[in-house]
């Protein structure tokens, strides 16, 4: 089997076998076949697409270039969640502690951020002590005793994607469904949850421009877990603006907590329980999505939830009393508030800027030894359809230092756009595939 | 700029600038561009296409990629002719001295072959002292004396082609025709001639299958020929067969020998009228194709076609007895006729196996650094269209040892294809391109 055939093959339109994508993705990870292929190969994808069967071959031969994670050992059906990547994304920190609150078990393999802020894992550093450098039989033994545990992504956890994602970064081949679909699917699988949810999100900010594309990728994706043996739901949301209103670690877990207090609604609570009463659904814990929010709404109501935040923290090492006492979070030495200029509706807040002010403040990685500054990050005060007066507070800046404070006050103004119409509501909820 | 913008936009269908693809072609020949990048903007290009003005950009900017030759100093219009590839392609060797003595100048700059025979720098040194290693000043020289040289390509021409050519083989992407037009004419162009004719070739061995795709390829060649201000037209030909007769080194020299002497018609003649017919009337030296054939043909009957090749072999060092002897010329060892087992009608002869028996019996390089047997190869006496009884001579084979040639015996028999009935007479040139 030679690679040229591969690619020619591919290129005139053809439909490429499970042998021949196999050989192709173990060859492309031993480093047998070389990028230069690899890439052209891409770029033929791209254009060409896969069809489902191509998909799921290519997806279990990248699951198979490396480990995967075997959670039988744990008792029960295990959930797990993907997003295509937000700004001020806490999700995980809400809707995991919620699900385990009700009875559904949550082993998640988590990793470190790259960007704006830092992943799920920077986030819970934020409690003292805790780490996800946990054994596998630590991590079975707490989600089987009190539902829920993170762990840290295996170095050798679906190699082949680690590979062609940095390949396809550079070479302009990200943008395409089947190979966003196995790049995904590939490290769910290999991390062995039953039910996987997906929140594929939808935007001028977002990879998927329009609904229309959004639902393509969320069709992709839940078909290929379907496929390979999964339950698989998937939920497309509006990303014109951040995801509720604290963009950094420790400010997020803090909106974390508030929101698992119940002090907080919103579209991180919507969110939350969409993607919450698809799992609970998925699992055959609640008849529909009414009954499933239900039962996640009462978790939040009797501090269930909450508790099982506080729980997972202390489980993993972690001093768990800022879940009580927010303020003993991380704190920035400087705190500025940002006013508005003018007046006017908020008619959108370009979430790719804000996510880019919190890495300024030193929230973000840029490489993969950068230090991340837990403490630093932006609080929204206005979101897409508020009323503004001149002076009233945009947003809170939380940085190292006073300059960098009143650099990254500029920079945030410029990210809200105004209107002085009312802007009309929109849903954030799109749509979900099942 | 980033190459990574510039696949992006390729891939969604915009046009490149000519400082982009100026960035593009330096940065991909100085090794700043790496080939995954070059290979995935390779396949945009073969799906998006370019339009005239990004094609000729890319040639411009591959000629610019090294040095070129400048011709000046050689009086008078100077011609050039390129073929798009087949088996048994002496047409050069026939063409140019014909052309030559009819008062048109050919400064050639060829190469040495690798394949099924050696290039025409292989098959003149079928001449015993003929050389190709001579300075520039000698070759212009000798063009303004005699009005023909051929010189071996310098290692400084059109090094983008060398590197994107490799690349582009590995990686399916030779194919596109904005590609092949920027491959052949920077080559062609960066060499300095005038008049630029191309030989097309057409049919199932050949890389244009179509009559239509080969148009479409004749058309692109010479659109950007004009645009680069040169004189341009183009032949599409059949190749559903080996051209003339023979297939080696020397035994090809043989051949072109006894066109040259008016001793054999047929297809290889044919195309050397068509090709040197439109050198001069492009030339202005005949004021049509007719009368331009008509003084091709003089050219042959009264012997100074034939005395052109013999002065140039000897201008360039070699001893040209064999022009007039050419049983002077390298000799095989065993000699095998090869009989037809049954009786038809010769329907087709794969023009590609033909050559890989010659290459087999050792008159074509596996890769650069093999020596090549100029005795070898391949003579066939029956050609499309021809009835064959069993027992008679298909071809003669001119080989190392008699197991050698017994191997090759079996395989040549194979390329032959037999018909009960008639084979319908196929037009060898298809069409002329201007």
């Amino acid at each position: 089997m030679q690679m040229t055939d591969l690619i020619a093959k591919k290129r005139d339109g053809g439909r490429l076998s499970g042998q021949e994508i196999d050989f192709m993705v173990q060859g492309y990870t031993r480093g047998e076949i070389p990028d230069y292929q690899m890439s052209a190969m891409c770029m033929a994808i791209l254009f060409r697409g896969m069809d489902d069967q191509e998909t799921l071959d290519l997806t279990m031969s990248m699951v198979h270039s490396g480990q995967t994670i075997d959670l039988s050992p744990i008792q029960g059906l295990k959930a797990d969640k993907h997003s295509t990547g937000g700004v001020g994304d806490k999700t995980s920190l809400v809707l995991c502690p919620m699900v385990a609150a009700c009875g559904l078990k949550i082993a998640k393999m988590s990793g470190r951020g790259l960007g704006h802020t830092g992943g799920t894992i920077d986030k819970l550093e934020s409690f003292p002590g805790f780490s996800v450098d946990i054994s596998e039989e630590r991590f079975f033994q707490n989600v089987n005793d009190i539902g829920i545990a993170v762990i840290g992504q295996t170095a050798d956890l679906v190699p082949a994607d680690k590979k062609l994602y940095a390949l396809r970064d550079v070479t302009g081949t990200v943008p395409s469904i089947p190979l966003i679909v196995s790049s995904i699917m590939s490290k769910k699988l290999a991390s062995g949850s039953d039910i996987i949810v997906l929140d594929v999100k939808c935007g001028s900010g977002a990879f998927m421009k329009t609904p229309e594309a959004a639902r393509e990728l969320a069709r992709g994706l839940t078909r290929i877990g379907r496929l390979a043996q999964r339950r698989c739901a998937a939920v497309i949301t509006d990303m014109d603006q951040p995801l509720g209103f604290a963009v950094g670690n420790a400010l997020e877990v803090k909106e974390a907590i508030s929101v698992l207090k119940g002090e907080q609604r919103g579209d991180l609570l919507e969110l939350c329980l969409t993607l919450g009463g698809l799992m609970l659904t998925e699992a055959g814990m609640a008849a529909d999505m009414e009954a499933a929010q239900a039962r996640l709404l009462e978790a939040v109501k009797d501090g269930s939830a909450l508790e099982k935040l506080a729980q997972m923290v202390r489980a993993q090492g972690g001093d768990a009393a800022p879940v009580y006492e927010p303020a003993l979070l991380p704190q920035a030495p400087v705190v500025l508030e940002v006013r508005a200029d003018r007046a006017g509706y908020v008619e959108r807040i370009q979430a790719e800027q804000v996510g880019l002010v919190s890495m300024h403040l030193g929230g973000g990685r840029v490489n993969k030894e950068s230090s991340i500054d837990l403490s630093v990050g932006v609080v929204l005060d206005k979101k897409v359809g508020d009323r503004v007066a001149p002076g009233d507070r945009l947003a809170v800046l939380h940085a190292p230092s006073a300059e960098k404070a009143r650099e990254a006050a500029e920079q945030l103004k410029a990210c809200f756009r105004f209107s002085d119409s009312p802007v009309p509501a929109r849903p954030f909820i799109i749509d979900i595939v099942r």
